[in-house]
């Protein structure tokens, strides 16, 4: 399934994605007298895996039958807000995890020994078609990162790597934008991964069941239509069960956690000369499998005096 | 006002501390037809000034009439939970915000330029009086790290140094106890400090108005009754308006984000030789007009069979 958060404009709702058409699963629940599911994404992972076999149950039923005209909606009809609007916590992210990013970069001596980790803060985030900020009085040098997001449905700690998979409910799309001299400043890199409007995710999440192998996804960046970056997710330096293990070692993991699994190469600030986004380019992340994530960048001040 | 989140084992409660008393804030404002307060630290902070000023009121009138039996408890009866027993979001923190700590550190060749930040994870928060688990399968290196807390009770982006104690709801104690080979292995401090049960918070938040200059105060953390770590507050490279105004220059600060201000010198990596908790120790985290804040350590295996 290709789950969404979705908003009317009064209400955001939990939806499945079923060709061009968004279920509003809320409404199909109560047709189908399944009794009430969970009213958003972050409530339906942390009702665990009963909650989510009848999501799919109940889109099956709709497939076969046809669809309940006040429970689908044209995709293009709706505005999709980004899978989980407000995560419980930052977004967990790894840095320098591509063999070939980090030949660019040359950021450390030696390949780590374990995964680097980091945030990005919640506020952060941006739902699918919508701008990435661009603030020059904060940044000028605003740098693309496509990345494979892992969502976590099954918590726990010490996480062996061979039990990791079981633990992820679905894969998503990310775009780490990055604030490369607030970055380098401030000498940890948690702020310049954490300006307003930097964190575009989305534009669904795709259920665990659908991808049959997360380390052979191609994933590739795109800024007005040019390829930036692309690769596989099979040169992810740790794989995401090592992931979660590391993680998980000495940290509890928890339904609805994000964990964007780093950047190939192809970077802004690596080029040279140096490219970043400006207000206007429109970027977009696409990942095998998973979906595409487009947004436009725009100026903070022109999207404020808008709202 | 001394504001606590206490538990009677059914409720978390919100609280005012008088002497050696908790007003049960909820009871309170029933018997004083004050309307329903909101019943949580994070839901009080949220509500904004109208709702603390009512919370002033009622605890002034309280104190006058003298306690209503059934809203005020002993302090020594009740179990106090961290102040905000699960943020809205990971904690900010600085590093390398002391200048003698700076110094024993040697981290870097110059003064940083602006404030270095990174985050705890909201899941590494602990109780006061709570164990610090100790997990020697995942580090044998926990250091103590005493440290002012900010809780912001008006959010805001831009907030300039001259308006931003106006955006302080009060001011708490942390510890920001790290795994030193794990915050080093990482090369990215996030995981080191973020480990279960490493970010003890309280006893409770000490409202902006009674504290006449945060940057003049005694910080102090003692293990097993020995001073390890003795400050003043004076000695931050970057005080607590540059701190609020450089991380809301391009992030929106939210009401009940907690900033940990830094530690000074004393921590236990730069002794010779070099010193870590262990299970057994009790550290106390003390500061001039906030509280003292004190969690023994524990071995994370013996706490879990205990649950």
């Amino acid at each position: 399934m290709r789950l969404v958060t979705f908003t009317t404009g009064e209400r955001d709702l939990l939806g499945a994605v079923d060709g061009s058409d968004v279920l509003d699963l809320g409404a199909l629940g109560r047709h189908e007298g399944s009794g009430s599911l969970p009213d958003s994404m972050l409530g339906l992972i942390q009702a665990g895996p009963a909650a989510w076999s009848r999501v799919g149950d109940l889109v099956d039923r709709a497939r076969t039958r046809g669809h309940l005209s006040d429970s689908a909606r044209p995709l293009s009809e709706v505005r999709l807000l980004a899978p989980i609007p407000r995560p419980a916590k930052n977004v967990f992210c790894l840095g320098l995890n591509y063999k070939a990013h980090l030949e660019e970069t040359a950021a450390l001596p030696d390949l780590p020994k374990v995964p680097v980790f980091f945030t990005k803060a919640v506020t952060s985030i941006v739902a699918p078609e919508d701008p990435i900020l661009h603030d020059a009085e904060v940044s000028t040098r605003y740098d693309w990162e496509a990345e494979l997001g892992v969502v976590i449905g099954l918590g726990g700690r010490r996480i062996s790597e061979a039990d990791a998979l079981n633990h992820v409910f679905g894969y998503t799309c990310f775009n780490d934008v990055s604030a490369r001299e607030v970055q380098r400043a401030h000498e940890q890199w948690f702020l310049g991964k954490s300006l307003d409007g930097t964190c575009p995710f989305g534009p669904w999440i795709v259920t665990a069941d659908e991808i049959a192998d997360p380390q052979a996804l191609e994933i590739e960046c795109r800024v007005n239509g040019v390829v930036k970056q692309h690769s596989n997710t099979s040169d992810m330096l740790f794989g995401i069960a090592p992931i979660i293990a590391s993680l998980s070692r000495g940290l509890t993991l928890e339904p609805g956690d994000l964990i964007a699994t780093g950047t190939p190469s192809g970077v802004g600030y690596t080029r040279r000369p140096p490219e970043y986004l400006k207000p206007g380019d429109i970027v977009e992340v696409e990942i095998e499998g998973v979906g595409l994530l487009r947004n436009p960048v725009a100026d903070i001040r022109q999207v404020s005096s808008a709202a």
